[in-house]
């Protein structure tokens, strides 16, 4: 897969290529350096202001125009509520220990790197693991030991809060469970009126037992997580969904990978639906706003897919799950799951805590209902069966109405009817014991506990691919690296280049300088002496999308040069308009080739090195 | 002290009051209400966005503006890391355990509580705890037992990395030391041309034995560090300190404290650094950027001073330290420490770790300088001392300069010369084995380990003080209450008020809401049953700045009244012009009394009840 990994001009993606450019620009590194490092933690260098952008973007796509409710939750989560999650059980990967050298090795990994089988999507074959082990006569291949039988290991990191230690806890493994345990404030803010969704960007954790893949799998990760609550009933419909119908998803169902197909299939999200390929309208919605957030931000559309997963894949809350995939070096990566999580979180922490987890809605109608009771009569019963009174009524209470409709005809008929009671064997009641009544009751509320469709961003995994996707080699140079960010998410925005050396220049500079600070335009002023040229290769592979070039002609007319990163083009105009151009294509109002056809283009001399 | 806390408008403070506003209005609440709740641990549901927009208002005022390398770094740390920064063995709080009812008590406040002695501000007291609590003989006053001897407890939440458990690690106490530990890339980044700084947006956790005053001391919180790193040498200038020397500060310096004063004095930075109150430029310049962003969130100017630490009060790691602390009705609180962290953290880095931390600078001359060296004939003194060569060579190495000098004589006038080795007594050297010369070295750089002036945000201190200093009530109903969030951090702009339910003003409404999401204007719809003075003062407890209400000459013109939360003033205006008079006011441009004067004012008529 890696070798056939492409970059956006069509070249051969060549990953110890991509990662010295990472070293030289120091985008991310691994934690800890000067101690040796710490596998699976990573420093953000110049990713930052790029996650910060992207998370911008974010906030505005869902929270801002969803109009839901931005959450921020504790990290640090009790023991309780992680064992009701089913966490404690069933959040673990299984290892397998060199019983010689001690190394511990992830069941998994170490399977699928003897044996070169590929295991994904198949969480069933863990059961199996202990067998494969035994039947291939897998060893640890940096030992050639023998390995213990596989164990399952909780993949939570576990602390104490308070001094003392009587309260275990845990780092979260998702937001989730704290937004579902907000669900009672959720109603109030929103007044209870379904659907409402909550968002909560936050960092998780998982003890990763080998981490790898650089910062596809490590330990403590930021997730941006959405709980949409919907009705259960009505075909969770979206009320925004004729909004987006015809737009084509690229979709990977269930049934074409059971019968062995790897291929998405292009379909409008309206025909999916329809099709019962995506169950409903809300996760058919969720999986369109994703892919339009995805292309918001930059990611190559052609590398992006969403994948059904198999019914032995989902997590132990999922009732159904789509991942929205993308394609870079390692392959397909999962980036952002959306699960429909049914009612499973709300009823188990509702049943543990006793805590009201429904919805109280005012049904539109009044509803009647007609019941047959039985009742004992408390004054005669109680004489006659003492202490066993209760059992009595029990039995009563739990005859079907068919039965007590009979008993009733029965009693009217013949005075007295026989029923079965558990310890007491059969018990002869008449008239003056039981009545059986029909009785009405009207019901002006419904009571449920909604579903929870649940978009889980990874956003580590998302900067990642994204800057695989805006990676490229200048032609004719393989060295010379072009980060194509968006000038949305470019972690800086401008680059200031004075042409030369020289204090004449300096007022000009400075001026510009303090008009991009009050713009509130983050920019980089390069005055080293290199030349123009070298100067904006380095630009380039920092990805800053625009630059200006402070020249004589700057001096006497106040205009200036712009240059475009990508094609290397230059314009030249007033400080004004090019202040203007670039707040225009920074909100995506103007691309670049608009502002090359109202804004006299000059010859881009300094790309002649 | 809480009873003298007074509102913005005078009034008097009352906290319960305050607390029902939030328990309406959810701004914040303690996690896992539903399971019991865990102290010291808060969700935030308005607070969020509310958040969200001091810490953009942050990222500008000091990443932008200052050129700042923004950071994200870990936050499980490795014991390796905090052993050698200080923090394993003394981040730690004195508890006494009641022994009858297993109580754990933190000891300053069990002999605060008891004898009502303010310790506030004196570290050294602690060591006295066991005399203070024998002597006063203080006891856990829920159960009138007597206590155990105080014990110091590590504040750190502790894990471990991988499943061997072999890797002990730490949540971080504070961002600081990944940023210290990223310092090799800072260089990278920067060229190392001094003076730079990091900053890092992050949490820091801190395992409180009893967490107490609401958001003020909790076991989670998010922390805003610069590390601005600055030559020792040169009295630690700040380049930009002549365009902030004139600005007055609120100083309570060391002296006036130990002199028994706790008033503090206006006084020019300029002038502060002149007398040596404030020790440095780069000290003094950022807090005076401090105080500008209080003042840019909308801190009342009259609740913020900054304190100087007493001598015995710092940190291990601090040399000198101010506190910008704010009044709020706990009291004044430490919101952010401004420490002086000298080279220590490098320092101590550097020595465990054997890694490069120093700055390498080129002087502006060389510099020229002449040593005498002391050195054996290699192919004499080999046979003639065999294994002990060594020992003789090293004291020659250790002999003083003045020393070699006279040897070199004493061996030119007597062919020879006695020198003391250890280990070996006296040892006789001739001209074969031993040579005194002069040698001239040129020193073309200077390396130096940079000193670390650190201004120390914390977020949730600052956000509640914030709540505080917003928050007051309407002239003659105390319940109702007005929260006077600047528009720029409101955390929602606009609320959308239709005069009444009427379905003739529906498309009026949407096209509205269209337009604002356009816009990006983050707002709410009220389209509730109640009356407009109703829902307007349920939009003032929530500190929306601006209300549009859309009524029936709205559909005719497209005209709206667009009315400011604090004044309950309106203006009318056409959509374009209220649009562009909301965006003016969120981005500081324009206030309320500026649009006031150019748009033409109504009468407010909703506001009476």
């Amino acid at each position: 897969m890696a070798n056939d990994y492409k970059t956006s001009k069509g070249q051969v993606f060549d990953r110890d290529t991509f990662e010295s450019w990472n070293k030289r620009k120091n985008f991310y590194w691994q934690s800890f350096e000067p101690y040796g490092a710490t596998k699976g933690l990573f420093d953000y260098g110049i990713a930052e202001p790029l996650e910060y952008e992207i998370l911008n973007i974010w906030r505005d796509h869902f929270v801002r125009s969803e109009k839901m409710i931005s959450l921020k939750t504790s990290m640090l989560t009790p023991y309780k509520v992680l064992k009701t999650s089913g966490h404690v059980d069933k959040f673990a990967d299984f290892m397998c220990k060199d019983p010689k050298s001690g190394e511990i090795l992830r069941t998994d990994h170490l399977i699928k790197d003897v044996i070169e089988t590929r295991l994904k999507g198949d969480r069933e074959a863990r059961e199996d693991f202990a067998n494969i082990i035994k039947k291939h006569d897998i060893r640890n291949p940096t030992t050639g030991n023998e390995v213990e039988p596989p164990v399952p290991v909780n993949l939570m990191f576990q602390t104490e809060i308070g001094a003392s230690g009587k309260e275990p806890a845990f780092l979260r493994p998702e937001t989730a469970q704290a937004q579902f345990l907000a669900f009672p404030k959720l109603v109030e803010i929103t007044g209870g009126r379904l659907p409402f969704a909550s968002a909560c960007i936050g960092y998780s954790f998982r003890n990763e037992l080998s981490p790898r893949s650089g910062l596809l799998r490590v330990r403590e990760f930021l997730m941006a997580e959405i709980e949409h609550f919907v009705d259960p009933e009505g075909g969770k419909k979206h009320p925004k969904f004729s909004r987006v119908r015809d737009i084509k998803l690229p979709l990977l169902a269930r049934d074409v990978q059971q019968a062995g197909g790897s291929t998405s299939t292009e379909m409008t999200v309206g025909e999916a639906v329809e099709k019962k390929v995506i169950d409903n309208e809300t996760l058919g919605y969720f999986l369109v706003r994703i892919m339009q957030f995805m292309q918001k931000i930059g990611i190559d559309m052609s590398k992006l897919r969403f994948r059904q997963h198999m019914e032995n894949e989902m997590a132990h809350y999922a009732a159904d799950c789509w991942d929205c995939e993308l394609l870079n070096s390692y392959g397909w990566t999962e980036c952002v799951g959306c699960a429909d999580r049914s009612a499973f979180d709300l009823s188990v922490h509702q049943k543990a805590t006793g805590v009201n987890l429904q919805i109280q809605e005012t049904l539109p109608a009044p509803i009647k209902s007609t019941e047959w009771v039985a009742q004992l009569n408390k004054k005669n019963s109680g004489p006659r069966f003492k202490k066993e009174v209760g059992k009595v009524q029990s039995a009563l209470d739990s005859l079907s109405q068919e039965l007590r409709e009979k008993l009733s005809i029965t009693l009217k008929d013949e005075g007295k009817v026989e029923v079965d009671v558990p310890e007491m064997g059969k018990v002869e009641l008449g008239n003056d014991l039981v009545k059986f009544e029909q009785e009405t009751t009207t019901r002006t509320t419904r009571e449920f506990i909604p579903n929870v469709i649940e978009p889980s961003f990874g956003i580590g995994r998302i900067l990642y691919s994204l800057l695989e996707h805006v990676w490229w080699t200048r032609e004719g140079d393989a060295a010379r690296a072009v980060m194509s960010f968006k000038p949305s998410v470019a972690p800086t925005k401008v680059l200031v280049v004075p042409l030369q050396k020289d204090s004449r220049l300096t007022p000009t500079v400075q001026a510009l300088e303090e008009r991009l600070d009050e713009e509130a335009i983050s920019y980089e002023l390069d005055q080293s002496g290199v030349s123009i040229g070298k100067r904006y290769s380095r630009n380039d592979e920092a990805g800053i999308p625009f630059g200006i070039t402070v020249d004589y002609e700057s001096l006497e007319d106040n205009s200036f040069t712009l240059r475009d990163r990508d094609t290397t083009k230059q314009v030249r105009a007033s400080l004004d308009d090019i202040v203007d151009a670039i707040h225009k294509m920074i909100k995506g109002k103007e691309s670049w080739a608009d502002v090359q056809k109202r804004l006299p283009v000059v010859e881009a001399k300094e790309e002649d090195k």
